[in-house]
């Protein structure tokens, strides 16, 4: 598959490289249709079962695409990318070879202030003295590197000369997931609350498996990634808000047909009914 | 723990027994207080703290509570139960052992017919001839048995004289599983388009759960079993009918204030704001 | 890959067909020098690191290799299969579908007398009345389907009308999985212990992946299937035995050459300091 | 359980506490006996039965045990620990809180030369400069802290100024895992090949472990840790030794009599089996 193989450079010296995948959409629609048998055989086109299964968190046809990727990037980005436990990993050891010279410096629009209403992030405020941080944050790398290749020539044994590399040292893997564990990676990391080093990686990777499956990505996007949850207790004010403004169930119709955003009828009879309204 | 090895009786001769547990609601907060270190040690009780961490899908914590189930039930619903492999299962082996001769009859009540609007449903219309087909079942079940017993008499390996045996055969477990992930099994095995003689057991688990974690169970009640997932077009939908009807945003504070059902004012902005009113 | 789609039968109304595949024994090796870096690129040739690998139980690598295969098999053989969690699956619905009327009929050979040495295994002796057992599985098989039919004809809802199907009943599924597992997979269910029913869908598995992954597959036989594992007990008695009769390592050597059966330089050091020989 | 909490210190500044555990070596024969039915009740006492689980390879019943230990470690301690993906983890987070200033200064013995018979290890010599080298790791280590410190008075946000830390700074974690893979990690991390701040941690764990479930951990020790693996091509090695040297089954038994090491009798029915012998 020419898509295969392609490469997207990320931040200062890591790259995201797809190296391999089996399936496609259709992939996930013979799988799904094992299942249901003949049943769905006619009755749903692949677009429209892929969305179904979307929706109604059918996920076990989306393990059956799988993609490996080849990826090189900051230790702290490879330290939250292992959290997913569903991946295989092979990753370069510190123990059997020499650790690269390169490590992350953050360009100046990150070296901003820490964000107060999020207690995990940062704002996009540049800090006055940013150009002083980097300097000192390149002086400081440059002398770790200097400082390992120098125990490495004492004879110092590589597992102990490389802690006191840092955490942007850069260090590379090979990274093998299903498309269902991918999905709820990139949910995750792709979030505006991630840490924009990691944000950065997890869209390469969208960008990369995109072409190959388009109907489960668009699917992906319309009912994850842009979709809201409403507790109890919210839905609870939706419906009073609808109760209260006297909204015939015919003006929720109306704006359905105003918009022609794509909902099928399906979708349609499930929303007025999630909004509390008998349907019939 | 005098909650546990309480025992619920299931269908005609199942049941689920709680056998052990480890871990209560603290023990969720305790974990989720190692990642936020001294931040959120006196910001949030543990109650505020659970009902963030199930709102904002921060899961991990979850999985510090775990649980040991005893179950019977007929291998149907075993063959079901199994497909969640995130748990630890040891089951009665007709290998090693000769089956029980318990084998699940439907009461007449579940004699129904199929459903036309859900492929994989039944309605609750009992058949006319619902006693007849419960007959043949018990009589069928019983020349089964009479077989079984006969092939081993005749000295069959246990491993062959089984396979005529029918799925309403009851089988015994030992089933392990935290919290996380059993949250995940309720979800799914709690709705109403699971299979009744599933679903009875799951709410069973549900019921031997409840007084170990009554702050999760609440938590999962409202974020999970009872909320509402809206898609990137649905949103759209709700979105345009507060605009084109101009509900200003004081009209949905009055109906939060009216309804007083605890939202916190963290969740009224995030609410608002979900509504597509700019925040402020 | 002209070795895809191939299918095999296997028993009366079964087969293993290989759907799909990601990677060969290059991908193997491939992954494992992210781990090793420059260091190993030039000292080992493929064969020579996929042996150490498997050796070693360095496991991962083998994960990069992955395999989706379509079966159709008894439901008492899927049962097993899918205690296997490691990989993902996609099963016919008996919610959705009728079920199909193939049933696993023995042949005589396989209506053989319980073994007493192995609770959980049967004898090569076939049983005297073997044939009127044969005709009663047949008859009773019958029967079950007739009333499964009887059943769906009356208007009984497909999910409560397959509960008394036999477990001999033939389902369908979608399986993947990766190399890694499927040789622990393997390993366990070609194993001369395993019901001979569910032996045959792992030999059936094997033939199709030797082709794709023979490096692999060879190491695998030597290291893990043809392997002998030895207690600390029993090396107590190995050890003793050899000192007892004063064998000098040099007699160990001659054997080693004479048999000339291709333990590598490594291998041999290896062996004599196992066998409690001081190496040097 | 007054085994609990217990906690072990490690390395300079490091511990392993043990938060809680649930259930013990009779819970493993418990969950065992459930696949087993009523055949093993009398056979086999709970030892014996554990120990043939262990060398059976029936891991099952060993997920029945369940250990939650609370961790610091130095970061690349960590970075290992995270691989073994059966673990649940919760860790301390440097973007919601400022890391700790305790990083791992190893001592002089540690300051030792690469290996160079295993590419992955370190020696025993002592490096001539080794106190000069741990100066240089002590400045350097204050140096990075100093800086850290300086960016967060600068306001630079956590996520940031947190990257320039080296590996050997201290993170903490929750760490739950289940006796099967706790064994599995343990005969990894346990091993000589295992880097030794790696395996300071592990044994801390057996220590901790080990009075909780002292059968299974004595049959860990007999049948995995100090068990010899031996190929098909070393078994042809050690069978023909046997034979050459004309050594009878005879000699072997008395061997085993003289040794008088605990092995049972069906153990050593499968010794003199594997070492060739017709058994009889």
């Amino acid at each position: 598959m020419n898509t295969e193989n392609r490469e997207i450079k990320v931040l200062d010296k890591g790259f995201v490289r797809l190296v391999d995948s089996m399936g496609d959409d259709s992939s996930i629609t013979e799988a799904a249709r094992t299942s249901y048998g003949k049943q769905t055989k006619t009755v749903r086109d692949d677009t429209g079962l892929i969305r179904y299964l979307m929706r109604m968190n059918h996920t076990s046809p989306f393990e059956f695409v799988e993609f490996k990727f080849h990826i090189k990037c900051p230790i702290f980005v490879m330290r939250q990318k292992i959290r997913h436990r569903t991946a295989s990993v092979n990753e370069y050891s510190g123990r059997y070879s020499v650790m690269t010279d390169d490590c992350y410096i953050p360009e100046l629009d990150r070296i901003t202030s820490q964000s107060t209403s999020n207690n995990q992030g940062s704002t996009n405020d540049i800090l006055e003295n940013a150009s002083d941080i980097q300097e000192i944050m390149k002086f400081q790398t440059e002398e770790s590197l200097k400082e390992y290749h120098g125990f490495l020539d004492s004879g110092l044994s590589r597992e102990i000369a490389r802690i006191n590399l840092p955490l942007s040292n850069y260090t590379e893997l090979y990274w093998k997931i299903d498309l269902h564990n991918l999905f709820h990676y990139l949910k995750l990391r792709m979030d505006s609350h991630a840490q924009y080093e990691i944000r950065v990686f997890a869209e390469a990777i969208y960008e990369l498996i995109k072409p190959i499956v388009p109907i489960a990505c668009e699917a992906f996007e319309d009912y994850r990634i842009n979709a809201c949850n409403f507790s109890f207790k919210e839905m609870d004010v939706i419906r009073y808000l609808l109760m209260e403004k006297n909204i015939p169930v015919e003006d929720i119709k109306a704006i359905i047909q105003k918009l022609d955003n794509g909902l099928s009828k399906r979708e349609i009879t499930e929303l007025i009914s999630k909004l509390g309204y008998i349907s019939g």
